[in-house]
């Protein structure tokens, strides 16, 4: 690996550290961080009874993994396994208003698999999280039930070895490209993805260098859980199918990966190799941004965008893989129709969902190739020229010219917001792009 | 086979009778011709001598194989093989000459590979021809030599067995379809090829149903030829890398196929099983022309001409592979440059030769997609970025957006006739595009 024989730490030093300025809480802020939690949980405990087994500070705050003015502060109130749900819930609920009330606080109720409070006290953005009180590999009860095993086993894998400034590098660096978050719009690395590589990898700049030499779906097992399970180095694990895989130390049927897209760790490695040749702050702040404006500042092809109206209170994880899957649909249909596009995005705002298309080819001819069996093939041939006029042999083919559906893209949108190909494609329940406007000339970025 | 199974002779017969009625000279035509050739033949017996060793009629008027109205004698003087070829020549014309004036015919010189006498007495066309007297699967002295061996190959075959009329409903077939003719214009089936194919299926019917099991790349060795040099059924036979191969039964490293493109014999294929589904008068009279002015009458795509001076004196057989090549050459650039053409086709008439074409795509954005290599590959990604600039990461794989040298096929085109393109494209001796006409909404097609 050439940039590996290169890498040279002195080269980043001065540039990591620049950053790190920029990203690391100072000792002030994390004291002041240490004591309010400390504080709430305290409360908690007092005002807490059984079936509520424990308080725990998880989240990057309670690791200090997170960056400059993250206040975030996530507590977990873990309770007895046997608890009813409903029971969970109502106590969960009632502790957390309870603690922000007490600190003079505004709450408010969250809807995740099961509703949670969340508030603000002062600067601090609070989650009081109820959950049930699981083992490590044991089948969880409530979605969130793995968090304080994440936040137990980080905070012993990482006991004698600070890697927090590394963490917050890579978290960073992941900013900038636009691919930190695991959430569906995002499809990135997660904070949890994130401190497990920089365990496997030891640092920011090993991790970079390391994924040099991935290949597609690159799997990872961490040393940690060949020791915590006791298993052999030929342990058969569980097979995933997506683009990353790695373990998760407490549940190892789960790939912490499994919300990154392949594009965007494609992305990863590419930047990492662009780093890593040329270090540069620039990497850390907006740069997929500009490296998108400054790809745009070129020539383009015919640019055609669809605005679907969006409904209220529909979230984006529900928005964006809608849109991403009629895009899709559309796609598949315009290549049917041998249009060709060089890309295609969709972004969505409070109001509107925007599916976006650069077309290279966007206007053809009447007349259409169709190219049947080759002439060898009796039967084939046979059935092609029952179901085409204008047949003839070419390139030892027999073919048939066809009149073209569509000669103009915009006809086949104008078809689409106009439901007429409602039975070719599957509209979806909250991006239905029947009545949608279409304009041409646009092209909207995802922000 | 369905076809075979349900192929029926009786289906047929009215339609292939009709069509004899047409194309077999009656017996007194064919009287005439035979005592006509008879007394050609006898004069130059008596003029000849050593070292002519004998006077031979050859030609399908010479086997009962010719159509009506064919009055072609084709007379072949055989010379003893150590011959001086200046002597042959010599000798050649002046008994070709002598005989046609003796007769009061008129006389002219034909160039082939060694000059021959061609000439008119009464209705009856002449050609006289010298050659050397060579044995089976000797090698040839000059071009023509295995001509008369064809014949005595082919006069031993049918002797017992007359296929003749079957020969003629082959030729006319194939001249229906605008594949019968071994020139390069053509590059379809020669007469002696006819005559084998017949021989080998033993009739026009069997012959048409026989094409329907080949597969491409056909290979055929008549059963005589396994007789005539004591082979065993096993024989390992030179191979040819043609679309069909007929080993020659005069000659077994020649193959009598090897002139026949394989778009024509797709075409033989295909119409042949259109016949026999459907038998008709039609496939014998200009079928082709009807069937390609009915598929004109369609919608089209952009039309190009170019329109380049013929030179004089060059032949067909020159002309027509010079234009195929130039035309392939243009074909390749077209298609670097992401334009489609849906045909093309050539022609030449006295004094132009016309290359035209019919287009898909013939025009396109300014940007243009390069894609590079996945970024897994380090090595080749180093290099991609170090030759594009706009570069970035799209299906796995990094791209650069580029700039289009070519919007629109017409300005290419304005390239090749401004010479610009001379060091891309080899320009052919007598099909020379510089200076060309473009004609735009044009498309000629071969007559």
């Amino acid at each position: 690996m050439d940039i590996l024989k290169k890498l040279n730490a002195d080269d980043y030093i001065d540039i990591l550290n620049d950053v790190l300025k920029d990203i690391c809480p100072t000792d002030s802020e994390k004291e002041e961080l240490k004591i309010f939690s400390d504080k709430i949980i305290s409360k908690i405990k007092d005002i807490s009874k059984y079936p509520v087994l424990d308080i725990i500070q998880v989240g990057s705050t309670a690791r200090d993994a997170n960056l400059k003015n993250d206040h975030d502060i996530d507590i977990f109130l873990r309770f007895e396994k046997e608890t009813d749900r409903d029971m969970l819930k109502e106590l969960g609920l009632k502790l957390g208003k309870d603690v922000i009330n007490y600190f003079n606080g505004k709450s408010w109720i969250e809807y995740a698999e099961h509703p949670y409070v969340s508030g603000e006290i002062g600067k601090f953005n609070l989650d009081i999280v109820p959950c049930y009180d699981i083992e490590n590999c044991e089948k969880i009860i409530s979605a969130v039930d793995r968090t304080p095993l994440h936040n137990e086993f980080l905070l012993n894998a990482y006991e004698n070895n600070d890697l927090s400034n590394d963490i917050r590098l890579l978290k960073k660096f992941l900013k900038g490209l636009g691919i930190y978050g695991s959430d569906l719009k995002t499809a990135g690395f997660s904070g949890y993805l994130c401190e497990l590589l920089i365990l496997k990898y030891g640092g920011f700049l090993n991790l970079l260098s390391a994924v040099q030499t991935w290949k597609p779906k690159h799997s990872i097992v961490l040393n940690e859980i060949y020791e915590m399970y006791d298993l052999k180095k030929d342990h058969d694990f569980l097979k995933f199918n997506d683009s990353l895989v790695v373990y998760d130390p407490v549940d190892l049927n789960r790939n912490v990966a499994a919300a990154l897209n392949e594009e965007n760790l494609c992305k990863f490695i590419f930047y990492s190799k662009m780093f890593l040749k040329k270090p540069s702050k620039e990497f850390f702040y907006g740069f997929y941004k500009k490296t998108t404006d400054l790809l745009n500042q070129r020539k383009r092809g015919y640019l055609i965008t669809l605005e679907i109206s969006r409904p209220e209170n529909v979230v984006e994880d529900v928005i964006y893989p809608q849109m991403e899957k009629i895009q899709k649909s559309i796609n598949k249909l315009v290549k049917e129709h041998d249009f060709e596009y060089l890309r295609y995005q969709n972004f969505a705002d409070d109001d509107t969902c925007y599916l976006s298309w650069e077309f290279l080819i966007h206007e053809l001819p009447d007349v259409k190739l169709r190219i049947g069996p080759p002439v060898y093939s009796e039967q084939g041939v046979l059935n092609f020229i029952t179901h085409n006029e204008h047949y003839f042999v070419k390139e030892c083919n027999v073919c048939a010219y066809k009149t073209r559906k569509y000669k103009n893209i915009q006809i086949l949108f104008e078809d689409i917001v106009n439901g007429k190909l409602k039975n070719i494609i599957t509209y979806p329940k909250y991006v239905c792009p029947e009545n949608a406007k279409i304009r041409l000339g646009t092209f909207i970025e995802r922000k």
